[in-house]
């Protein structure tokens, strides 16, 4: 069996913010979602929600939205991306932009790959890469860590590493946490790092609070902002 | 003098393919192009048949295009962002995809936070993360290491350090190399790694000859593409 016979897997990035659908969703997006009638998801209600807010006509409770999350186990995503094989196509979305990357979307991707399916991405917004963009840092090597370790030697260690490998290799280290422990995290880098560390805090981007902004560890100890439950990434180069 | 009184920075991405627009650039992309006067571009040639392109209604011979390049030296990023600081906003693009990331958009990037500038970042195409994305590979941990060494021994070293560094940490390696050097690489790549590590080939993303393959080093040895001059994104993992 070929790919021709074979459904396609799209994978469609979704807003960051609310209110943000015109300036990070792209036409192609829209009429992609417009003909699909099988969804794979990280939360059901979202997705219908925001398939509803495109207005495209179509009756919600006529397509097919499938939960893909962390814990789906291996039989159940088989199970879930079948239509592909029986030549349906599919669509995997986020919560919140891009799919597969720091979310289950990766799960799908992988099951196409190993049964010759095409994989489509669609253009849309990354915090991580914006974040990345706006920084001012080096976008020609860079790491991303995904969630520091929650223990409070562990984390400061792993800042001090993360600190190290920017002096040694110019290299960016790109990392984030749950939204409501974000000010400990800056305090912790606040505490931990070299004053003349360069710091990039990236909040609520594409948001209408959004504040990206790149300063010293130094000038970041004058002026400590408040990111409690506000989606943050955070960069430090030296 | 506060934020209030200058401009905004605005980082533009690009089309990555030709006759992708309406697949990659957003409505508030467009929206913002046809607002600004000034613009840093690492190609000027392009990046006015782009704005053209985009039918705006405008005289392309009244808008500022400054070439920001690798090799602009510092005095002159100085002054060609100065406009900013009279209040003026400026947009970058980069040839294409995001500026500032693997383009030395990132050089307007560090004045503006230096200045403290507003950075606007806009959602746009980006051949690393779309790869990314579509590779199924880890998209909590990865590395992007931008261009391999050219020579082959130290390339060779790379591949290795790269390949146990997947197994060790579980983090998706990403790498790339300029065109015309592609099918060079992927043979290095064939006979360095084991046999049992995962490479992903995603070329030409948004174009009409979109490749996107998640195969063992193994299985891409049995059928090795064409990779000469198209634009190519490699991922490794383990």
């Amino acid at each position: 069996m070929n790919q021709q016979n074979k459904g396609k897997l799209y994978l469609i990035p979704t807003p960051l913010a609310a209110d943000a659908l015109h300036k990070t969703i792209t036409e192609e997006s829209v009429k992609v979602i417009g003909r699909l009638d099988y969804f794979l998801v990280e939360n059901v209600r979202t997705a219908r929600r925001f398939v509803s807010s495109l207005k495209l006509g179509r009756k919600i409770e006529e397509l097919h939205f499938e939960m893909l999350d962390k814990n789906t186990p291996a039989h159940e995503v088989e199970a879930i991306c079948n239509p592909l094989v029986n030549g349906r196509d599919m669509g995997v979305m986020s919560e919140a932009g891009c799919p597969g990357i720091a979310d289950p979307g990766h799960l799908a991707v992988s099951f196409a790959h190993r049964h010759d399916i095409t994989v489509v991405p669609l253009s849309g917004p990354s915090s991580i890469f914006m974040a990345l963009m706006s920084s001012g840092f080096n976008g020609q090597s860079f790491v991303f860590h995904g969630y520091l370790p929650i223990d409070r030697q562990q984390r400061k260690n792993a800042l001090k590493s993360m600190e190290q490998e920017a002096v040694r290799k110019g290299q960016t280290q790109i990392f984030m946490e749950t939204p409501y422990r974000n000010d400990k995290l800056l305090a912790d880098i606040l505490k931990t790092c070299n004053p003349q560390t360069l710091l990039c805090v990236a909040s609520d981007i594409t948001g209408p609070d959004e504040i990206i902004r790149t300063m010293s560890i130094k000038n970041w100890q004058k002026s400590m902002p408040d990111l409690h439950k506000r989606p943050t990434i955070f960069l430090l180069y030296a």
